[in-house]
């Protein structure tokens, strides 16, 4: 059951979404080689399910299926139960057309070396038609040089000079977030405000509203027009800063009208 | 011990790191709110310290310090031995000048919302001389709706709509790596052969192969000059999609001569 089936795994599917035209999922697996730690076959298959991977293969590791991986794995089992587990990387990559092997070393021989999000789109250009293995080695000693050796590709993740060695499940995590941006790309805003509710106001309706405050500053006799100082540029400053919607001005143009009515009130009395 | 010194961590220190200038990782903290299980706080200092970051602050964790925390950290236990625990969030944000906030859930009223990759180049341009805070929230429900009103800008992860719950641990090390990402820039290769230890040859020295590799072909009789059909564009192409550096070159051109002087021993005979 754990085990998953061979012939699964190799199906190339395509993703109904409009957006598979920049990555297909569906074609990328992880392939983690001689992992000890379960716990960390559980974090990987989560990091997978929450970026949309669901392709997991397990060259010899130490202890599957184990309670320490469905455990971290929470609601990502799935990921688990469709692991496909071999006892040689040849097996695990043979029908692959593009391999990528992480490496935290410099190698002797230099060999073609991305950074996460370059190798994100190496990777996308060949999804949608080929097969893709991304490798992950050993906790204590990642890919041998013969590993490496057979990839396309090598990435590195930089980290601090201080503490270089990371988490496997942070690793996958990286590279899986890295390859969702690109699916997200155009669905998530460039701009922080994009998706706001209301129109943001023009600058005339702005430039009414300047009017109406001074005058209303006027009124309250907390701007002197001989002496007006810098009061209404710093204000100015302030809502251009901010960029109001239409609701927003709105509201302050009735704050000012209410408090408008309250000063000639006061005044009729 | 565990409660670092809170003086500590506000005082803003330079990077004497000329990368310093894209952003000052030390401006920087990490705040957990409420987290519940003590091996994420632990994941998280060591996602922090793998990136480069230092500084951690939490808000009423439910357990800390504790083992689980510690040996999920690994060598990062330098970050837990810093961290500042806080009663409130006022206190673990209340001298910061830029708030940012991580919000799983589209809220009743928009507030900025940046992805992570936007998100870490706004954190950037005000690090160098503003303390900044990122918020994280409860494993179970995130931030609350106040909690996320404190914030200057809200942060959304992409994720997919089948799993959307991110462990904490990997959320965090998502804002660190892209944090990271900009320190690298310009020190990580953007092609995948940018730190070749050989240079590429040249197009002449390409010809003079070409010229050599279809005399040897021709002397070995694989290819026939009266009818060549399309091998020399076959060879072209291959080398053209590999650019040989001048030591390949050198290899190949050694085999060649080498040939060579076998057909003609051959002949002479």
């Amino acid at each position: 059951m754990l085990q998953g089936r061979s012939a699964g795994h190799q199906a190339v599917v395509g993703l109904s979404d409009a957006r598979s035209r920049t990555v297909n999922l569906e074609n990328i697996r992880i392939v983690l080689v001689n992992t000890s730690h379960p716990g960390n076959i559980g974090g990987v298959a989560r990091a997978m399910k929450n970026m949309g991977l669901s392709r997991l293969v397990l060259v010899q590791p130490r202890a599957f299926p184990h309670e320490q991986a469905e455990w971290r794995a929470a609601s990502a089992l799935d990921v688990l139960e469709r692991a496909v587990v071999t006892e040689t990387l040849e097996e695990a990559i043979g029908d692959c057309q593009f391999v990528v092997g992480t490496s935290a070393r410099e190698r002797r021989i230099p060999w073609p070396l991305l950074d996460p999000r370059h190798c994100a789109r190496r990777i996308a250009e060949v999804s949608p038609r080929e097969q893709v293995a991304v490798l992950f080695g050993r906790e204590d000693r990642g890919l041998t040089n013969d590993e490496l050796q057979v990839c396309n590709l090598h990435l590195h993740i930089p980290t601090s000079a201080d503490y270089s060695s990371l988490n496997l499940a942070m690793a996958v995590q990286i590279i899986c977030y890295e390859l969702r941006m690109l699916l997200a790309e155009g669905n998530v805003p460039d701009r922080e405000d994009d998706h706001w509710d209301t129109p943001f106001t023009t600058r005339d309706n702005m430039e009414r509203f300047y009017v109406h405050l001074e005058q209303t500053l006027t009124d309250i006799e907390f701007l002197d027009p001989a002496a007006p100082r810098q009061l209404m540029a710093r204000l100015r400053r302030l809502y251009s800063r901010v960029r109001l919607d239409e609701m927003e001005l709105n509201i302050l143009r009735g704050i000012l009208t209410e408090t408008q009515k309250w000063v000639e009130k006061a005044r009729n009395r």
